[in-house]
């Protein structure tokens, strides 16, 4: 027994006092009023058909660059149940060990799963996730709002033909109850357009998340997806406040979907322009430098034109580099307040519309 | 019931249907009389002190170019026995479900977790791990081998200052009986060369594997330590055969370690050295080009000089990329046979002795 | 001047007897009957309007990968030559130079630069560029002619709108007296679909080149332009009786385009196809294993079923990496000579037609 | 001749509307007083014996990063003169033409090159570099000052035995009549630790230049020197200023070299650390969060102990990431002012001599 003891001593020293490995350090802004929190509000472990111990969530999130993950384990499908005999409260419980040394907001969820057309929802900010092991989905839901939480449809176009999404009688009958708080427009690789536009048009809260079952691993060019939350305040109340109000956007596949209201600050916050220098006579002077810290290439096309002015049709803003934007101008054009008019072609507003952004010249 | 099945084979026929993900596909060739396996005998899951299912090793190994994983949960250290309540077979019948699904020589193995002085100690093909689970080391290490195990000690330096490794009486006493026939002369970021040359003059077959517990992640420019093995046939037995002979090299921190008769034809078959093409006069014309198919970039100096011939001192030979060796020759040199004498600086046959080479002019 | 000797000397001793920089090691294989050259016959220096000096070129052409590079500077243009005094031969003299440094075929042409609707002309395999100096653009190229080179159509859909390749009377002037002997369907970052079809159905032998001006800088993700050219030898001769008959296809942008007869040989030898191991019953056994060696990820699309076998209607074979192609078949399905029709979405044997292939089961 | 016009200006239209490339974003900080700027204070031109287009010069800078560049052409060594008939002014006029199209400091020198013992002196901010052309390399440098140039020693170690500096009597002549304002202790791949020793003991400028001759393509992990320049204003001027008065330091080889007064501040600015956020009892809370913003991973080794605080002997901060530094503190302590200490390894402040630096607990 002395012998365990000294070997589980040595092997926590030596993790506990290394530092950890590096972090993914995204450059999305706060906007004015709020700060801006990178989350992800679906995740499972070992304990349902995840492949990963909980603690391992908790690392993998902080250094993929999270502020906040929920652990939300299937309610009904545990195919290691065998093996692993525990409540559903208990994935939670081991991850929250793990917060001594990550700094992360971890948040109580449970997966409730159904066969189509109930489908899958979570329900995240749980303080028991046992009541809703039970036999009727919408007991199931009712539990979980009775808690005080936040419930979301998952993946509404999974397994779907084409993974469009189909809103079933059930769904109005959840929504009509005042039961779905959020949806997912994004889930793993998938993305559902429909479910986009009755977020925008039924008020209900986006989110994309990752759904993930194994490790955290992304081959170049992909990413983790990323429900953006804008806080009044860094803590679980905040987040919560800020999904039950709407305020999020979603970033999915090297692109941000959402609200125009979020994302027009976000982006503008973001991209730093800096004014041509010298526009006089035909000549380009110069142009205008525009840096871009996202993690993403932005793509600008040309939304009409301004006389006397000419400039590119397209524009990439490469992830975490400058630019020069050319024009060329009349000789004796005042450019004083002139702004070029572009569409960001991955940063959406509604489904397969870009948001209008304007380039300030000088 | 139903329901359940219903969403069981939903989740199984999508997973199952879509192809893999990228396996790394490494270009160590076969040497004369050997086919050449890339292997990993030292692996952890959730039912030690891992933090990934059992399946997520084997899915993991083929997508990290292993042809053959044995899974060494520690017998005594089980940190997550309150949830999981499995013997010491479990993780490896586990393991074993998902070889339907990955072609991957598994092998049963289970690591012997004590102390200093006696340290860890991995059995590897095992039959059955439970007999293992006694209270004195020796009988463990007894019993493993009455099954006719490999049985090889771990990280030799561990928790060693400067991880300098210590041979102690226990291992005498361990290696006397016959039980010690491998050592670890790298564990995952660390290396040993005091067991290198220990494995050298006790004719121990050298070993280098991850030891890895969390998810199969490396950053850029790292990767999960390989024990290359020389086998006659593709199978348990072949690898079992060649490890009992000693036929192994190790590739850890981008170097390879092992015995001069295995790697000269690992490193003659490897590189492809084009002659040069004209060397009349004083005038260099084009210059030998190299190839290096390997994993990583080959460091040469020159070992001697060679009458009216002048070439590099230092050569590199990137790692996936030709590049071409100048040399200057006089003017009525006789080229034929003339070889230029390289040492490999990160290709070792003793601790910090590099193998020579000769790279023929034409 | 003793002391301008010593200082050339000591410059050239330091830079010749260093070893090169890395190559690119392209794996496009050779076919049945040719060996497979990789080759770029369109690229620009600092004698017309290209901004590196002739001797840049070579060493470049080489590290990224070619066989043999065309200088083809523009007869017209010649923006610097208020600076650099020379006649039209002078760029591919000076580059000549440095084939004592660089093993590579170094082919000697010219860009006739006319305004549409003449465009632009390459004649490569000239003797002496200077008579190609002429008002008249007919004349120009007659003056190639005569000297047995291969001329070809430049950037048919440069300037054009949306790229779109126009076909004047004066390409059918040319065409028709034997002089347009190739085209190119790709050039820098364009490609043009409908010069692809015109070689296809006028029997004009199709190039894709990197008209290159600054240095041979590309970012992650892209690459230079090549043409492909399956000769009986590798010489200047071999690619000159391969150009004439038509025997090439064109890398751009990360596809392959060329004609049928060479893309499939090149195709079914380049991929390595490992069996599927064991089909027995409704469970997948491993499934079959697919390797890449290609620069660029390969898809694929399912061209119709197979009776009583499932299996994935998309793949990506990652360049350089292995996939695994998992199927299900009926319990008793005879699977002796069955194969799986497939569609390379991205090796287009005509605008918008990807190569058919099959994928033998075992 | 109209025809000409045309095509000029359609090749310019195309050129100009198009965005630039990406520029290269560097995340060094201004400091205390001073605006901080990238240079690079030696290049090379198809004008001597670089490989380029002045132009290219310019572009190229610009997208690696640069704020200001110096085109420092040989005055004595112009291999390529019996093509290029130019004066020394020329390169520089021709570069100066493109800086309509990019915003950089263009700074106008030149090389002169000498056999040793005198060596290669860089002249920059000339007005003129023909009066440089002349036999006695004293009287170049003497013209060079009477323009008011700033006067810098290139590649101290160049040709020398394992590239180790030398100090020749001609140095101490020069260095006394006041005309070596500055010294190379970095140029391309050498580094000369000797030279970084003379600037601090004899108050000489330390300058860091890629001695550019080819395209600026750089391998993943290697980079452009740069030196950093501490300006009060942004301008030629500034510039100038500030290498006079020594105020500034060398980015080479992922290293910083310089004055402590510079880097000491620099550091500061650069490293973000978000304190700890709870430590109370034997338990790590979280640890300290470190942001590195620089472009090179950061090296750390504790510098002594504090009473009743366990911390690693080693932190690597990765290049823009974070990383969580992990602390261990007795029950009772007084965490207030609590400062750990640690020496930078690759931030240096004389040869050999890392920068001490201290972490703040909370």
């Amino acid at each position: 027994m002395r012998k365990q003891i000294a070997l589980i001593s040595m092997l926590l020293v030596s993790l506990l006092m290394a530092q950890s490995g590096p972090r993914q350090a995204y450059q999305f802004p706060d906007i004015p009023g709020y700060t801006t929190l990178l989350c992800d509000f679906h995740s499972h472990t070992v304990f349902s058909d995840g492949n990963v111990w909980p603690t391992e969530r908790v690392s993998e999130a902080w250094q993929t660059g999270l502020d906040a993950l929920a652990i939300t384990d299937h309610i009904e499908y545990r195919p290691h149940k065998d093996d692993i005999v525990a409540d559903h409260n208990r994935s939670f419980a081991i991850a929250s060990q793990s917060l001594n040394d990550w700094p992360l907001l971890l948040i109580k969820g449970s997966e409730i799963t159904r066969d189509l057309p109930v489908g899958h929802y979570n329900a995240i900010f749980l303080t028991d996730s046992n009541p809703l092991d039970v036999q009727n989905p919408m007991d199931a839901i009712k539990a979980a709002v009775a808690q005080g939480a936040f419930v979301f449809w998952n993946h509404p176009g999974w397994t779907q033909p084409e993974t469009k999404a189909v809103w079933y009688p059930e769904q109005t009958q959840i929504y009509d109850k005042g039961w779905m708080n959020g949806m997912e427009i994004a889930n793993d690789q998938e993305y559902y357009p429909e479910a986009f536009q009755w977020c925008l048009d039924k008020n209900i809260t986006m989110l994309g998340n990752s759904d993930i079952h194994g490790p955290a691993i992304f081959p170049p060019g992909e990413h983790r997806n990323i429900t953006l939350v804008f806080v009044e305040e860094s803590s679980q109340k905040g987040i919560k406040d800020a999904l039950f109000a709407g305020r999020t956007a979603v970033y999915a596949k090297n692109r941000l979907m959402g609200r125009e209201v979020y994302l027009k600050p976000l982006y503008e916050k973001a991209i730093l322009i800096k004014p041509a220098q010298d526009l006089t006579g035909q000549k380009v002077k110069f142009g205008i430098e525009i840096y871009n810290p996202l993690p993403f290439d932005i793509e600008l096309t040309a939304a009409g034109s301004v006389p006397e002015v000419q400039f590119p049709e397209q524009i990439v803003l490469y992830s975490q580099r400058s630019v020069l934007l050319r024009i060329k101008v009349a000789k004796d054009k005042n450019l004083d307040g002139l702004i070029l008019p572009f569409v960001v072609q991955n940063v959406l507003i509604a489904p397969g519309k870009g948001l209008d952004v304007g380039i300030k010249v000088n």
